[in-house]
């Protein structure tokens, strides 16, 4: 028996429920169902006129509703939730059909549930989906994984829902195999938290060192962001910095409690970076500001921890300032998005996903979170040269942190001499300075592991393995 | 039936084997096995006469070998071997026999051996043990965790053959319940990460920027290690590096291949301080700067991106700038072990362990890797202070990073216009800035929260949890 639904939603939270009505108002026939089926009856009362809806009770219904291959997305919480709801929708489930995981997984679990579904004849597809929820109603950026054969007949219907970058193209493409889409999906939210971390920073400085209020920043950001930044989280640190708290009549940013949270994407990030042996720094640093944030009593035991005190900026200086902290958040972010598409690189190596990067750039430029005018030109980047080892190899990249640089170094100085934390900014600085050098300490670090654990290292003028007999007459041997 | 050993090595490998000798030297019996049994026979044949061996062809005579509770150490490799050889012997063993594990396994796995082994009646103790192979023989640190009864039985054995700090307290003590010596132990390895990567930094500074030879930086540690950074890895700092390769004349240091490599322990503490929610941003850049090292590929294409001409300093000016070095390195060292120490009581506290972070600075004054003058302070400061939030909080220290400040920020200034990377004391200036700042712009990163993922915030003038309706009109809504 075969119903008429082009596509199905289970789980109508916001999210679900914003993803079957962007389904419904692009032409397309949504089968609806939800554990309480008054949730189901309220989007139907309450949206019912922006297109076709299939309302299910059951999941039997539901299955019922749909056209072959079958098409259901599970928009429930990662975790022990997915797994229930695959374990009650499979066994109803027939060969070629099709299940897409539109949450937040790890793209471990999704690597595990596409194995599993395979062997019954299923389809997974773990489907990263960025935008929040106003992006899953007027288009999200989508990440699909799963098998390039689920892609064909899933495929046309996610690019009717998807964003459309400028030029058109919608966000969507089959990014890889088995959980290539999650954890495209999940360097995204990690780039999206070195983004964050960047502008905070960006503000700190324009705050504390150039002497800037919150709408005078709002203003700077807002400039910015017709230039090279344009994008859509400078777009609305401008909105937010520019906000003013109705309670107090104080500038909002103040009003708000200093301590960051954090969901998770973030720290998996950067635990499966050292996983795959790629410096995500940025990401990181990130992470750890948010943490630090957190941490009241730590805080309040360091507050009297001397410090220098800034020498306040005439309004010349000031703007000159301005004008470098708009260079070391663009070339900080340059380094932000090597890191991350080195780890995009470094995974699809790793699980033999043969991800295109210029691809996932195209995917970024509209709908998610980091959506920025900067992400066409990374797609062009790799377009030109798909084996690019690194953003930075890149001659239009390199010119411009060429061009940045001196002000970069000028701002991450001020930074420390002031006393401003900038971790994300002089971690990027620091992984530029140290692609880039020659020799690294390295091996100094190599020669004091060989002395204590005799651990051997490599030569610069020969091959080979070499132990040097520290605690005897300090020959060399050969430790091949 | 009950032998005369009071202890049992299986595994004779380096570490195995030294350490069985420590105990022999020291006057104990000492059961002697190994899978390959002619490795037993050549350590009875060419160390026999240090003291009383019992060499054990089977598992079932190694056991009974030892007398009750019988007391045996498995130095084996860390995953699959260990649990291999667990269950070989603990159908053997008998209520309240122990058994150590004296290798680097992951604190999650000891956790769960040691259930495991508790319901079988038998007390299963991870030990941390560090020393390299010449610790194992002559006397390491170390860190067992397990039950406290088991260290009733145990402890004055270990507390013969452990290293001895300077006023004589044997390095050992029982750490905490089952995981807490291994987790120690891998903050242990991940301090030792980030103090290398600081030194690496120095050396690299005093090279690049003061123009010293690797022998005059060998002096200048050599004079380091005279002072306040009196430790073990300063001390082979100099070594290392005022070593000439016999081949070409050159410094040792300049023949190495200058790529980093890692086993591990560093990368584990990163992983679980970010689900501890610690910040250990100076032991990641130190696990990031190695991996960073080994990626030749990305170095290549990237050697000739742009970047400063270092001025070379006169012969004063370069003395001046060495002396802020040693300011910039004690200064970060501080902060290594304050994010160590704070990971310590995290872990503590997360998995109930009661640790006394005094007695884990005491159990590394001597025989580890991190030995360090330093070390006895971080004692001093822990027992005055038993709960002491943060290390920044004790007078003493906070009042020598004081002084230290401004050579500190002079330091990481002149490295990021210099082109010099120094992610390590960067890292370390901004978590010290951060940790101070009155206030953070996590309150920024928690308005961008909130507009694009309707996140939440806190206020700082009320109690409770709000939303602004961005899309709307701006008022704040109650959302608790």
């Amino acid at each position: 028996m075969s119903g008429t639904a082009q596509i199905g939603v289970t789980g109508l939270a916001v999210m679900g429920r914003n993803l079957a009505r962007n389904f419904a108002r692009n032409g397309l026939t949504v089968a609806l169902h939800n554990r309480t089926h008054a949730r189901t009856e309220a989007l139907v009362e309450e949206f019912g006129d922006e297109g076709s809806f299939v309302p299910a009770r059951t999941a039997e219904e539901f299955v019922a509703a749909l056209e072959r291959p079958r098409r259901l997305v599970v928009m429930v919480k990662a975790g022990e939730p997915t797994d229930a709801v695959i374990e009650e929708f499979a066994p109803l489930l027939e060969d070629g059909d099709v299940i897409i995981d539109g949450g937040n997984a790890h793209f471990e679990d999704t690597r595990r549930r596409e194995r599993e579904l395979r062997e019954r004849g299923i389809h997974f597809v773990g489907a990263g989906i960025s935008g929040g929820e106003e992006g899953a109603l007027n288009g999200p950026s989508i990440m699909p994984g799963g098998s390039a054969e689920s892609y064909e007949s899933l495929g046309p219907l996610l690019e009717r829902i998807a964003a459309k970058a400028p030029d058109g193209t919608p966000c969507v493409s089959h990014v890889g195999p088995d959980g290539a889409g999650h954890f495209v999906k999940m360097v995204h939210n990690g780039i999206e938290y070195a983004d964050m971390q960047l502008i905070g920073e960006a503000y700190h400085l324009l705050r504390a060192v150039a002497g800037y209020s919150p709408a005078r920043i709002a203003e700077t950001f807002r400039s910015w962001n017709e230039g090279r930044l344009d994008s859509y989280l400078i777009e609305i640190t401008a909105q937010v910095l520019a906000h003013t708290d109705a309670a107090t009549g104080e500038p909002f940013v103040d009003v708000v409690a200093d301590q960051a949270e954090q969901k998770g994407t973030g720290r998996w990030t950067v635990q499966i970076a050292l996983d795959l042996g790629v410096p995500v720094s940025g990401i990181a640093e990130a992470v750890f500001a948010r943490s630090l944030s957190g941490h009241g009593e730590l805080r309040n035991a360091s507050r009297s921890l001397p410090g220098p005190t800034a020498r306040p900026l005439d309004e010349k200086e000031a703007a000159a300032f301005a004008d470098r902290v708009e260079q070391a958040l663009y070339a900080s972010k340059i380094v932000s998005y090597t890191q991350g598409f080195h780890m995009v690189q470094a995974g699809s190596e790793a699980y033999d996903w043969d991800v295109d990067p210029g691809a996932v750039a195209s995917l970024w430029r509209a709908g998610c979170i980091i959506r920025a005018a900067f992400l066409d030109r990374i797609r062009a980047a790799y377009d030109a040269q798909p084996e690019l080892p690194s953003l930075l190899g890149d001659k239009g990249f390199a010119d411009e942190i060429g061009a940045a640089q001196d002000d970069w170094r000028e701002v991450v100085a001020t930074a420390a001499k002031q006393g401003v934390p900038a971790p994300g900014f002089a971690a990027a600085l620091s992984y530029y300075d140290a692609l880039r050098a020659e020799r690294l300490p390295a091996a100094l670090t190599q020669g004091q592991r060989d002395y204590f654990g005799a651990h051997t290292y490599r030569r610069t003028d020969r091959d080979g393995v070499f132990h040097t007999l520290w605690g005897g007459d300090r020959s060399e041997v050969d430790a091949g």
